[in-house]
């Protein structure tokens, strides 16, 4: 019953020959009845005559979805060695206007121009133009102008009629969207109530009118906040008089709940664009440099640091072991208690009110992991040590950084968030590198300070 | 038209007031038409006491929703000052299976045979025991009991009556689910299909069978890969022979999505547990501790690493100062690495049997990010050391230990994932704090060795 196969290396390897062979019955074969998210999956492994080949053997339907589930990159490229007119007739034509719209939107201008003047559909073609306006990160530019409007004084017959003659372009329906004379949104009807009512009934007798909606200009993340959390599978947008203009169904917000979720991952990871591991060296050279220049930076800081306690660490050379320890341990703690913050931030578990708890509570928790952690150096250096004063200055240093960088690490994304910077920015190599070089401070200056206690 | 409201501060103290002087009118007023989600979402405002007090002023329907909004713990800690009687009638008797499944799976094996006693419904109760016996993260464990089930040989008309039977206990409906008349899953029959179908017409032969199900025992990490993959709703369950069991909806698998995303991004942050900044402090002192435990040894290693070149350093002092830049720095590439990696196996765009051109890309990645950062500390050491060994070892080791941390980085996850563990441990500290010491040898090691060239 299910169409999901196993994506096989024989299976691969069978389409690569079909590919060579030129033999587009065993091509169309093997393709067969397979999803177009699982056809998209395989595009990596062929070369771009094959994918072309394979491509144009597809009807449109199927052909047009694969397109919408190609990466950004590989579609791109792909769409490069099709003329405008096929793009526009096997595909576009084919297409929901959002994904649409998608697929014109990352072509270059002209062809843009080129492709929208072969559509066949003009009502289409005027619906990619209307979204190609919105920007990306909004509620118009994930919504879809494909949904069911029916007036509210319309009868449940007529609003039948309407579906029908809209089945065809609608794929997946959830709701009627009741609007009245105006296109003013009045609310929504559920299928279900539309089946156990009457067909005599007019539908403003059964509407619901106790629903959300969306602006146009409402931001992507919002619109998946606002999905996410009140369960909703279509969220209908309108614009800022309240007209209905489109819908947004809850597997585009999928989407961009994940892409959220990776951007922050990026962000701790010292990644600064969105990169996947398929992309190209210098893209993914440039996502990582900006973060590596940081950690530059903070090295050299360190230099100078140390070089300023260069007198220091003649006399008590063996202080220079632990720079290493200290160092990391405040990257490390600093990034925990970053992270906690920057995800209650993202997931709005987190209320900005309590600042000064919080630091306390950080403080807590950072005072209870540093002195367990300096016992456990304590009794290390004790035990291999021959300097009483390394053997204290080390565990000292250790609970002041990890309480120093955890009060750091908590700090810098409430700060950033309270600035309407991204929090996200703050965890990863900017805050270890800042906690590596203040960390090292905090060592040098204590050391130098106990050192002169115990020697007198 | 929109049942939203920013939960503002005056809103917050105006409850309060209402609860301190008991006062059930104005609190109802000010609960009003609140979405459950918002509700849930205060009560992190009100002490134990205010929070029964407004649980017990909602009626049924609207309480039991709240409840299943609640954060588990929250829910955990309200439920123990609730009699059995209470939960069973004010809350069970209202929740979806799942939801029911949930809540009273929190609970201690005595209070949940106390609960399900005390439950009205036989069949409530029933699909509550079944559900209880999945484990959580299975699509057992996911998928809810309500849902619209009719047999193969009904026409549209009595499939519509059962609809209307079950319309109350089934909020939202997608599909009708097609069984036979042994229960096995045949297929789906839209709702739009129903609508445009006459009412006389046999259900069997508008049935959609190519579709996706998934057995009881698929993990909820594929569950959440297919719905999100193919774009799906809601999602049927079947037993190991194929009979229908339960339907997951997309509403449950958004949260499984989200929460798969911050385990990965909590692992790449040093958190082992799943905590939240909320949660008590010795949680998630427990939940940083591992992580800590592990940069602590990774220190004294270092220092181990140190001690071992102890004479080299004193002849070469000035190497001490760019310790902690190599030890960051092997940190940092490290982990950008890995993070490409994790996240590719994550979302499934990394193909596994692509290893040695992972490595080979990773390597050329490396090679100009190590040979553009050498460079700059080259110019800085040319400029403001006079030891042209030191300012040639810290290039060189550089660039080798850039190199080498992004070959780490990238192998570590692969390997990790071929053994069925989850990748995602080695990001973070784990991977930091190798590359810190080994990074530390390869500098030491560079620098004896060419300290002794260039004096002689």
């Amino acid at each position: 019953m299910a169409r999901r196969l196993e994506i096989t290396k024989e299976f691969i390897f069978a389409l690569k020959e079909s590919v060579r062979e030129n033999d587009e019955n065993v091509a169309i074969k093997l393709l067969g009845d397979m999803h177009a998210a699982d056809i998209a999956e395989i595009y990596n492994e062929l070369n771009i005559e094959g994918a072309r080949f394979l491509f144009l053997l597809l009807d449109g339907e199927k052909a047009s979805d694969v397109l919408a589930e190609l990466d950004e990159d590989d579609r791109e490229q792909f769409l490069k060695v099709l003329p405008s007119e096929v793009i526009a007739q096997k595909f576009i034509d084919h297409m929901d206007s959002d994904d649409a719209a998608d697929v014109i939107g990352d072509l270059s201008e002209e062809k843009q121009q080129e492709v929208l003047l072969h559509i066949d559909d003009v009502e289409q073609a005027g619906d990619i133009v209307d979204l190609l306006s919105y920007d990306e990160d909004t509620a118009g530019g994930l919504m879809a102008k494909e949904m069911i409007e029916v007036n509210e004084n319309w009868t449940i017959l007529t609003c039948l009629k309407e579906l029908a003659r809209q089945a065809d372009e609608v794929d997946e329906v959830y709701y009627l969207y009741v609007i009245d004379n105006d296109n003013l949104l009045k609310g929504i009807v559920s299928l279900k109530k539309m089946l156990l009512t009457n067909n005599a009934t007019k539908i403003n007798s059964i509407v619901d009118e106790d629903i959300m909606s969306v602006k146009t200009d409402t931001s992507s993340e919002e619109v998946a906040m606002i999905m996410d959390k009140y369960d909703l599978v279509a969220l209908p947008v309108v614009d800022s008089i309240g007209r209905l203009v489109g819908r947004i169904t809850i597997d585009d917000v999928v989407d961009v709940i994940r892409e959220e979720a990776e951007k922050d991952y990026q962000m701790a990871s010292g990644l600064t664009e969105d990169v996947e591991s398929s992309d190209k060296v210098l893209r993914i050279t440039r996502a990582r440099l900006p973060w590596l220049l940081i950690g530059l930076a903070g090295g050299i800081l360190g230099a100078m640091v140390l070089g300023k306690f260069e007198s220091s660490l003649k006399i008590y050379p063996e202080m220079i072991f632990f720079i290493p320890l200290i160092a990391a341990m405040g990257g490390n703690v600093g990034i925990q208690s970053s992270a906690l913050i920057v995800q209650g931030l993202a997931n709005k578990t987190l209320r900005t009110d309590r600042t000064i708890q919080k630091l306390g509570k950080e403080f807590i928790v950072a005072l209870v992991n540093g002195l367990l952690l300096a016992g456990l150096i304590f009794l290390y250096n004790f035990f291999t040590s021959d300097s009483f004063a390394l053997t204290i200055t080390v565990s000292i240093s250790l609970v002041s950084v990890i309480i120093f960088a955890a009060l750091v690490g908590t700090t810098i994304p409430l700060v950033l968030n309270r600035y309407k910077i991204d929090p996200a920015v703050a965890t990863g190599p900017f805050i270890t590198t800042m906690n590596d070089v203040l960390g090292l401070l905090i060592y040098m200056l204590i050391g130098r300070g106990l050192y002169a206690v115990f020697t007198g």
